[in-house]
């Protein structure tokens, strides 16, 4: 399971006002923070940007690339800032993503092709609701998927986010077991080995009991290693889950294992 | 997913001296501190009681029920003293446990049915030797379910045991992982929702890295539950296993959750 940090985003007001005043600094000293908690990827969420999305785009990128070395994940719904941000690192970045909504179909699914490059697409209908059960999150990545392939693209381009709910829906608790379950069963569903991503912060998100937040999002990690995940979304800062996902790696690794 | 102490056995030396001078004390506060962290049932492990088999585990069940009503598992190789233990408890303990060994075929199994009690059953050859994976561990299963059913027993007192190994055992891991599966994977065997028991400290147990093993007896009784264990019999003094226990519980739960 591959650990991608969510910690670069735009809703952390460091982050947002290091991109308002173009400066670096703030944002490689995160992307620093991240690669040494051992983050193997980093996901740059941009939001929008519905201002300037070239240039900022383009400015985020960069920053991060001559801070480090990692893989990068592109997060955003504006496809201009998408394609600017793909140029920038010669197409080496994954799509943060598309689904079933039109415009995502029409402007963000072709980007893949254009730059052959994987893609996230997330298990939501096409006016952006969360599918309600496990059932419908399948029916929704057939869905998905004869649209990808029809769209020119290769099963290993594609990585399905089942996306997890928060504990505070209403069954919430319930929704997030039938994801456990998805991700296990989609690549009997999709007949190929189906890469998958799910961001774990979701889990426990917004309101909530803060000293049970941690054991609840490592439990609920381990249990989506084990169905096959692969790749963790996650705030790379929380150290309990950290160790929670090396000692899953450790445990559905193939390789020998010794830690005396 | 219930959660059985194996805190009070004979190998912990404060038991085996209590057992010899026929103190029940010692027992008893132990007992005690189990069901306040959250036991819900007991496991007694006598061990094999070579020396008054009767008058040992009589005293034991004894000092037990003195100072708790939990459930108990009768945890013993010896049909004499599960006998005996019975005998105390009115039948009202789950026996711990047999396996396709001809002495415990023999001479455990039909306890179960004298008693019409649950007993658990161990997925292990004749001779004893753990199944080498998952697979070979399914045959023993269905064999050990033939051998209970012949028995005159109903499937509802069967609780199966699929022996968890020991990380330090060569591919330990693996073995653990094909565990988690064939949990998962018994109630198809054999028909029917089949109870199902594992061992937890079995996992970390011996030399090791002391700072890892919280985690992997967290992350990997995550794994166990949502693959359906039945009963996690843990060192309930372990309050990092247990708070993953409970998050477990809360997440596989059917019931309405909130924690606003």
């Amino acid at each position: 399971m591959d650990i991608v940090a969510d910690n670069l985003t735009i809703t952390n007001a460091i982050v947002a006002d290091a991109v308002q005043r173009l400066d670096p600094t703030p944002i490689q000293n995160i992307v620093r923070r991240c690669e040494k908690a051992g983050a193997g990827m980093i996901d740059i969420n941009s939001g929008p940007l519905t201002r300037k999305p070239e240039k900022l785009m383009t400015f985020l990128v960069d920053s991060v690339r001559k801070a480090s070395n990692l893989p990068l994940l592109l997060d955003s719904s504006n496809a201009v800032a998408l394609e600017a941000g793909l140029r920038v690192c010669l197409g080496k970045a994954i799509i943060n993503g598309f689904s079933l909504e039109p415009d995502k179909l029409a402007l963000i699914l072709p980007l893949a092709r254009k730059f052959e490059t994987r893609i996230i697409g997330y298990l939501l209908y096409p006016d952006s609701n969360v599918p309600a059960d496990g059932a419908e999150r399948l029916t929704v990545a057939l869905e998905l998927y004869s649209r990808f392939s029809e769209a020119g693209l290769a099963p290993e381009q594609l990585i399905i986010d089942p996306v997890i709910p928060p504990l505070l829906w209403q069954n919430g608790h319930t929704q997030a077991m039938e994801v456990v379950n998805v991700i296990r069963t989609l690549p009997d569903l999709l007949g190929f080995k189906v890469q998958t991503i799910a961001g774990i912060s979701n889990l426990t998100t917004g309101p909530g009991n803060q000293a049970q937040k941690p054991v609840f999002e490592q439990v609920y990690t381990a249990m989506l290693a084990e169905a096959g995940l692969t790749m963790a979304l996650v705030n790379v800062f929380h150290t309990g889950t950290m160790a929670a996902i090396r000692a899953c790696n450790t445990l559905i690794s193939t390789k020998v294992f010794s830690w005396l």
